[in-house]
């Protein structure tokens, strides 16, 4: 069922970088967080650079959910609602608060990152009810964009979905009801600068809308600093909560009040077991939950961000940066070698946690390496994505990474990889 | 953390109704679908008469989940998207489908039963695009109501609410574009008659949409043959996924191509890892998809499905009827006796599988009953709900419930609840 690991250390006059990697281990011995990945169930052998894609598996999750699977159902039953089912989600939203500089109470873990697009944006709209355009960048993760335009779609003549190619800030008018932009972009790995672009959305009177789902857990995030408007992410990249975790939602405490879903489920509801005729919504962001949420994976993804209790998200910060530069440093000698072009922002200041680079063998290359354990992934048209998730990738990690990649592209293994089927790994 | 069962045999001197436990017990023992129960983690004590509320468990689902979590999520990683991941909810749809009358392919398992509701309720609309009208019975569950509702404001002037009281085919007309009833209510058990309604919905020229939460898993459904247009249903009741498990919907055949759903999430996309510019909606019911499902609450339900793999619809409808129509006969007694109201209809054919009883201090009788093992629920103002769910449900659990509802009636001891915290169970 495992992989089939046939990433083996090469002898030393295999090695195909300068760099000695008796370096990196020196690094790991000196990384404060490199007893982290002890909590992390991961084969030794394998580098795992798909973090951003699904995280690693804590391994406190697997007890705790045998708990909620054999005692909470199986034994408690029904009575499990009252305590700990109805407040699950606050659990986990007050642990993911810390991480991106948002009160306790002002996030909702809830549905899907899609779903919570939908909610957010109909809120935008309808506290800006005299603008008409919904401003999206153009480069976002095409959820974003479809969710936008089925949302504008629905409403018909109401509201226009506006693309910017580009800046979004020179895209804003008076018509901009509410902009939604990825924080990090899942392709290139582009950091916004999320201070600037909120005041000059702000300063065109329009709400902003921020996907964190490529940051949350990796880059220290200050939502109320930034004075921020809304915001989602996803529970299962950094965050680590399992295969489709529920996603969570932030809605600045200014705007509670007056912010509605056109999700109204009972569990928004101001007294859920009222059963009501009229729907009232919750006081907060209790108002954003719709129907029953999918026990089982929000109490992985609770136990899950236990892992970043004691952690400062500033050294996590650090540690991603000091990886994917690391990363950069090792492969650079590559990108005249073999035509890559890295489609990532070199500054690490202006990136989130990941190395992209462009090749026209991405695919073959990416399936290569694959076979030999290092675990990247593939987006169209030819990027290779290398994530680097600082709770649990080791700098010796990055450089096995780069010496397998070197040595993939000099050998030209990866040509035999060109004609196989699209893998389908996200 | 189990429950205090307090539940003890009675001795035959204190047996407060006539019918003797061993005719009970004699049911049992031929009862074909006997044991079906021994695949619940169920102990023996416990009276459960709650799993329309929250299904048992499912015994294999604790070893099916710690094989998603340790091998699929911890070994295999990113890859398990390929194979089982992507296929999963499939899996789970094409389960159901046979349970409710529908093809395999016509069923898809996403979200929650709001979330659901929405999308057909919004497809609806579109297919009808000259009327103005979602017709629903004032008497479903709160959340159908609310999305209705929700909908509606998002739509503005276009749309309208309606909200029929009693028979629903007096309130149609040819404004009407959708129609929106629980098959069976979640507050008196009363049988919707599916055919009969279907059909006067597509003679007055609208769709309709059935909300099967109540009688998925426990009425023998005929989606195809009553020619249904919509469905949604619940996971967590009847089918036993575990708490919050993903809903299902259904989508005629006939209607799969033009359906759309205004939540236009990337797992509805016809070509996923193209992350095409466009949102192009998948073929079939695939389309209704959104983001990404939470891969361990779907592996549990897919898991608790298995249990009805052997099983026919038509002797779990006919067992289901058989429980309720016992506990009506015992506990006929109390009607005259304690002023209480038998709010299901009581001809078996009319409701389905849970009885509801008025009674003033119905909440105090609910708290004593749990505190003897006998786990029914209440619900506002007045009504206490008792479910049959005839996969783990003995005849010998009827007559012990009734019994202890004899008891507690006649002696008073409910009097003692009266004043203690609302409970908030589902």
């Amino acid at each position: 069922m495992g992989f089939t690991v046939r990433f083996r250390m090469m002898k030393s006059e295999e090695v195909p970088i300068d760099v000695p990697r008796e370096q990196f281990l020196a690094f790991d011995a000196q990384d404060p967080l490199a007893e982290v990945r002890e909590r992390f169930v991961l084969a030794d052998e394998l580098i795992y650079l798909d973090g951003n894609s699904l995280g690693a598996l804590p391994k406190a999750v697997a007890g705790r959910l045998a708990h909620t699977v054999e005692q909470e159902w199986g034994v408690r039953l029904v009575r499990s609602w009252n305590d700990p089912w109805i407040d699950l989600w606050r659990s986990a939203g007050g642990k993911i608060a810390r991480l991106i500089g948002a009160r306790g109470e002002d996030v909702a873990v809830a549905d899907s990152v899609s779903v919570n697009l939908f909610k957010l944006l109909a809120s935008g709209l309808d506290l800006r009810p005299n603008r008409r355009v919904v401003l999206i960048d153009d480069s976002d993760f095409p959820t974003d964009r479809y969710v936008a335009d089925g949302l504008c779609n629905l409403l018909g003549d109401r509201v226009t979905l506006r693309r910017a190619k580009g800046d979004l800030r020179r895209a804003l008018d008076d018509d901009v009801a509410i902009v939604l932009s990825s924080h990090a972009s899942y392709l290139t790995g582009a950091l916004a600068d999320m201070r600037a672009v909120t005041h000059a959305v702000h300063e065109a009177g329009a709400l902003m809308l921020w996907d964190l789902s490529h940051t949350a857990g990796v880059v220290d995030i200050d939502l109320s600093g930034c004075d921020v408007d809304f915001a989602v992410g996803c529970g299962y990249k950094y965050l680590s909560g399992g295969p489709g975790a529920p996603s969570f939602l932030y809605v600045a405490p200014r705007l509670q009040d007056e912010a509605r879903t056109p999700l109204q489920g009972w569990l928004g509801h101001e007294d859920i077991f009222a059963f009501a005729d009229h729907y009232r919504p919750a006081p907060g962001v209790e108002r954003f939950q719709c129907g029953t949420w999918p026990v089982l994976s929000l109490s992985a993804l609770d136990e899950a961000l236990d892992v970043f209790e004691a952690l400062d998200m500033a050294a996590i910060r650090a540690k991603s940066q000091a990886l994917s530069a690391r990363f950069l440093e090792l492969i650079e000698p590559l990108i005249d070698r073999h035509g890559i072009t890295v489609t990532t922002p070199i500054e690490p200041q202006d990136r989130g946690s990941q190395i992209s680079l462009s090749h026209p063998d991405g695919y073959a290359v990416i399936r290569a390496l694959i076979e030999r354990g290092v675990i990247g992934d593939f987006r169209m048209p030819d990027i290779m994505r290398f994530g680097f998730a600082p709770l649990y990738v080791r700098f010796v990690d990055v450089w096995d990474a780069a010496a397998a990649l070197t040595d993939v592209l000099d050998s030209g293994s990866y040509r035999a990889e060109r004609f196989r089927a699209r893998t389908k790994v996200t």
